[in-house]
């Protein structure tokens, strides 16, 4: 005889699932003195608090203290729509005013012309009665407004912007992105709203990857061979360069394109083979991944007429005064196996292949001189008769078997401005954390001289494994982070603070319409063939897309026009609930058991349960590799719970436990399951403190 | 006592909910005779089923006869990523061959044109060995390629295509749909993912509304006002228009433009007021929706000068023969206000506003033709002396005060061809069966010369209430369900069976980039400032917008930069469970209580137990609206779980129902909860059946 209906059991159910989800809620979120209650990323400068707030109504207006058709204006209006979008406020001026006074006044003096000391800088005072957005220029205002907008509060009857005064400047004058879109095409439209979530968190550089060996993207009248024979058809024409370019400036960011030169240059020569470097070389569009041998021949002149040709062509369409030449991972296979350029090396006195590229990069150097154009290169470009108007491209650091600092530090200190890629790869779908932890500078002494040296860093989406469809998931909302990195003060470093912050701004970056947060559920009905999708999504919670380069195994898995909806791809760096049950299990073992239990078991029951329903899924080939993962885990977390529960645990259950977690280890169509090392530590206090034979 | 632990319980309750998920799946599948398992849409015209099936392996390999660089080989390249995609194979060939036999051989004689002559027609042979498609034309084998991968079947261990023949020709040739792009801009990527879902369903029309008293969408060198100050800085340049257009013919989709004269002018006069019939009136960028005075003024010889010169350089962006000028809700007031006007219309002896606007569109029909474009317009351009060789547009029908068959019929019997969007307003948030039932024809008796003048249809996506964000949630899955109807034969017309295609349709229409599945939970995470959306996920599943225009209230509630996220924007037509539900208790009601009793409790307590979540959120202004109906809901369906389960009501709970139901017939912002007259008939039933004093 049970007194309990089902029903009320159920709901007893959701109550405590409710108040569990605002317990673990309410343990994720760090309690701060104010302000640090705030959504706002990157941090700002300073920042102080008032007591009062302006509340909006729908007579909210925007005022614009010049340049009725530009970045301000622009800016202006796009903030009418997002705050009428997340307030639901019908805001009756659907545009900023020139001529009177509004709520918030956004005052500058003058038009950014965006280059390396362009000011950034600004001030937002809020009070009550109105708001004042205050900068040196254009920029720096539209840098205000999408402060302030990151500000909208609410409780249950309105939405405000909090009484705070702000004054912020950025610490780096080069806060960039690189999308790779080569080895994937991305169309205009993703361009764009990547400018925008850009823009929405401070960068102002998008350094724009055109070509590699997987495709030339870009149309050139000059060699129309380019965009016909080496891009599968998928290119950027002049006019949509120029809109992108056009778009970028807009909202305060630079567009630097990268034309990498001599190597990664399968897909050029399979337009124009005589420029390659080997004779008869069957050259052809790159399908896989990897460093491969295509090369631009140095030793002829035709090259370089070419590549002048082809530069005067593009520089135009690309203001900013830097270029970016690639000029990395040449391995010079193909020079050693030409007879030719050997004599050449020997005749010039030409000791390496690198001192062979050295003399290509320098006649380079003064072509794009001649264009108005500084160059920009990888680091393996810093030789010693390189001029110092060159940036360097740090990407090796002391993992890649260079001194503490990597090519950076020594780029700055041999004269070079430099900007940092090492430690921002978004593509090895590492932790938020990692990225974050990575300061240019970090804890090495400069002269105030090599400091000034150090322009900033780029995230690098390196498009491999990613395709349109995924890549905002994977740029996105861990660049935040980065952009915080570069745009904040050297002492904002708590991991924690920031996370809870990048969670809202994972949201706000939703509005501007990526979909870093859709993909999983479309991916997910997609490998599921449209059935109940619950179960999957509670795996991709707890699993991660293999990191580093494992995925791939040195680039002979997936092919460019491979599938990438598949259950990996719906995976992210920084799974939620991995996150959260690893906090638990430390504070359980470190701190309290007692307090900790409850929480385990909730999420050990949840994954317990999570196999009855993968089950009860139709099989298929995309979803059935999962299905001993999901099984093991279930079996597992039960044990688990149990043992948790009665605080003991046998030695048959131990090996059997052990025995799980061992087939847990291993990765699974490109997944590893991220919540392994909790549940080992927690296997093992249980092993020391719960064992009886 | 109660013998059952709260982990056992929970599995049970797991285990009933699947177990009824799956009930309810199978009870919204009919069973068919084959072929009819086929998830195909629009239906073909003969089908035969064979006993064999060819497996997809990494192998895969598609030939196509001719034409490298045309539509074949793009539509099979794209067939190559959307089945790699769907099935998750690493497909070795990633495009088609053209020198060898593939396993799918695509033959076809001839490159259309692409007019209304042009066949669309294709069979397409499955076999164990391979697959053939064979066309008159390269457009009918893209064709047979979208019938072929929505075959794509599976079972745990391959993916297949079964053994099947098909024949297969359209039953109009005029199958459009059509996208207002003035009230609410839409972005080119937007445009073009809806002109691969028209293809994947076999439409070839996508008719361009560019231009509105809300916004003239295109860049004009002649009279670039246009874009500068009647666009809000929101157009597409002739390179965007060139590249839309392109894509279009790439999926043998025709484009018509429409450039409305004389009314809807009031962005145009905005730019150009000397155009206008009433001298100094404040012309406007309209932001309200409706009928509106501004109109051009016909009697002035600069407005035919001025057409004359946009005509000359718009036309060539558009190849298609027809162009579309619209004509409709001419009402004529500044026309009346205007005394020259007036005196014209005199000196002419032009009896009416209709009669001089006749009059217009005459001169246009002769401007058009000079340029060797044949015009189209809504059916208020069908006077007496209208050349034949325009294409009349219905609109009105019935309901708008014509005889049966409406202007279609009139048209079509007047000798002029014609294409039918009565009926297929689908931004009237109708259901897809309202759409399905309407025929162009119907059962209205035509000579074969009359029915030859029918071409077929358009679906009518107006945007006065859609966004880039939710236009694709507004025009699909219905749309697909029209363009059966124009495509499939006559007696295709089983509502059951298109609507169990239909949704793996929809799944299949993501695959495309359609946002129309992942806008829901987008909206909701928005509304709810990204909380557990679960309850706001389960009334979207039981509201629907408000249909017609009841939403808009005459236009006057919505500007275009209104706040178009918001709760009624993640609802849809056809809400999910409201269907179901309203199966079920037409089954209790008429057929057998016994076998429904079960599923009515199941939905019961759902929407009882949803108001504790809910009402577990955070409040705001954008969700508290809907706290009321979420309360009165949970306990109306508590109340009648009771009675359903003891099979008696009583006089007070009999008020309380019926007080509850007064409530929920009320729209709460935006939407009707659309199980209300479900629930009504279940209460009725219960007062008869279950009432005790």
């Amino acid at each position: 005889y049970c007194p309990l209906s089902k029903n009320l059991h159920f709901l007893q159910f959701m109550r405590k699932k409710i108040l569990f989800i605002f317990i673990i809620g309410a343990l994720s979120y760090y309690t701060f003195a104010q302000p640090n209650q705030f959504n706002l990323m990157p941090w700002p400068k300073e920042i102080e608090e008032k007591a009062s707030k302006f509340v909006i109504n729908a007579d909210f207006t925007i005022s614009i203290s010049a340049d009725p058709k530009g970045r301000v204006h622009h800016a202006a209006t796009r903030f009418l729509r997002r705050l009428g979008n997340r307030t639901g406020i019908f805001i009756e001026a659907g545009f900023p005013f020139e001529n009177k006074k509004g709520d918030v006044q956004v005052v500058f003096d003058q038009i950014s012309k965006l280059h390396l000391k362009s000011d950034e800088s600004y001030t937002l005072d809020i009070h009550e009665k109105g708001i004042k957005i205050q900068a040196k220029t254009d920029v720096g205002a539209i840098r205000g407004l999408e402060t302030l907008l990151q500000l909208t509060s609410h409780n249950g009857s309105a939405y405000y912007f909090p009484g705070i005064y702000i004054s912020d400047t950025p610490r780096f004058v080069w806060r960039g992105l690189l999308i790779d879109v080569s080895r994937h095409f991305q169309p205009v439209g993703v361009l764009k709203r990547n400018l925008e979530a850009m823009a929405s968190v401070k960068m102002n550089v998008f350094h724009w990857h055109l070509t590699d060996d997987q495709g030339y993207r870009i149309e050139s009248k000059v060699y129309p061979k380019i965009h016909e024979l080496a891009s599968d058809g998928l290119y950027y024409t002049h006019q949509q360069i120029k809109d992108v370019v056009a778009y970028a400036n807009l909202l305060g960011i630079r567009v630097v394109p990268e034309i990498d030169v001599p190597g990664h240059a399968s897909a050029l020569l399979t337009a124009y083979p005589d420029l390659g470097s080997k004779d008869g070389y069957p050259y052809q569009i790159e399908r896989y991944a990897g460093i491969f041998n295509p090369t631009l021949n140095p030793i002829k002149e035709t090259t370089y007429t070419f590549l002048e040709n082809l530069f005067k062509e593009i520089t135009p369409l690309f203001p900013d005064e830097y270029f970016h030449i690639g000029g990395d991972e040449n391995e010079g296979k193909h020079w050693d196996e030409n007879e030719e350029i050997q004599a050449f090396k020997k005749q010039h006195n030409l000791k390496s292949n690198h001192e062979l590229q050295t003399y290509f990069n320098i006649r380079i150097e003064k072509m794009l001189q001649k264009l108005g154009k500084k160059l920009m290169g990888w680091d393996e470009i810093m030789t010693s008769n390189m001029p110092k108007t060159a940036v360097i491209h740090s990407w090796r650091d002391e993992n890649e078997g260079l001194p503490k600092g990597g090519s950076l530090i020594s780029a700055a200190k041999n004269g070079y401005h430099t900007v940092l890629s090492n430690g921002y790869y978004i593509d090895r779908m590492l932790s938020v954390e990692h990225h974050y932890n990575k300061d240019p500078i970090g804890d090495i002494l400069l002269t105030p001289q090599e400091r000034s040296k150090i322009l900033g860093g780029e995230a690098t989406m390196w498009s491999e494994l990613v395709t349109h469809t995924t890549i905002d998931s994977r740029i996105w909302p861990r660049t935040a982070a980065i952009a915080e990195r570069l745009w904040s003060q050297k002492n904002v470093t708590d991991v924690n603070h920031m996370k809870k912050r990048l969670k809202h701004i994972s949201f706000y970056l939703e509005e501007l319409g990526l979909t870093h947060l859709t993909s999983r559920d479309m991916i997910l009905r997609n490998i599921s063939h449209h059935q109940d999708i619950n179960s999957l999504i509670t795996l991709t919670k707890i699993c991660e897309p293999l990191k580093m380069y494992q995925r791939n195994k040195g680039g002979t898995e997936y092919k460019t026009f491979s599938p990438f909806k598949l259950f990996a791809d719906a995976c992210t760096a920084d799974a939620e609930d991995a996150q959260v049950f690893e906090r638990i299990v430390l504070d359980f073992i470190i701190n309290s058991p007692t307090r900790n239990t409850k929480k385990l078991i909730y999420f050990l029951e949840k994954w317990s349960q999570n196999h009855l329903l993968f089950s009860e899924l139709e099989q298929n080939t995309k979803i059935k590799p999962l299905e001993s993962l999901s099984k093991n885990l279930s079996e597992l977390s039960t044990l688990l719970a149990k043992v948790l529960t009665h605080k003991q645990i046998t030695s048959n259950e131990l090996n059997v436990a052990k025995h799980q977690l061992t087939l847990l280890k291993k990765p699974v169509i490109d997944v590893e399951l991220v919540i392994w090392k909790s549940l080992d530590m927690l296997l093992t206090y249980c092993e020391s403190n719960y064992f009886k034979i």
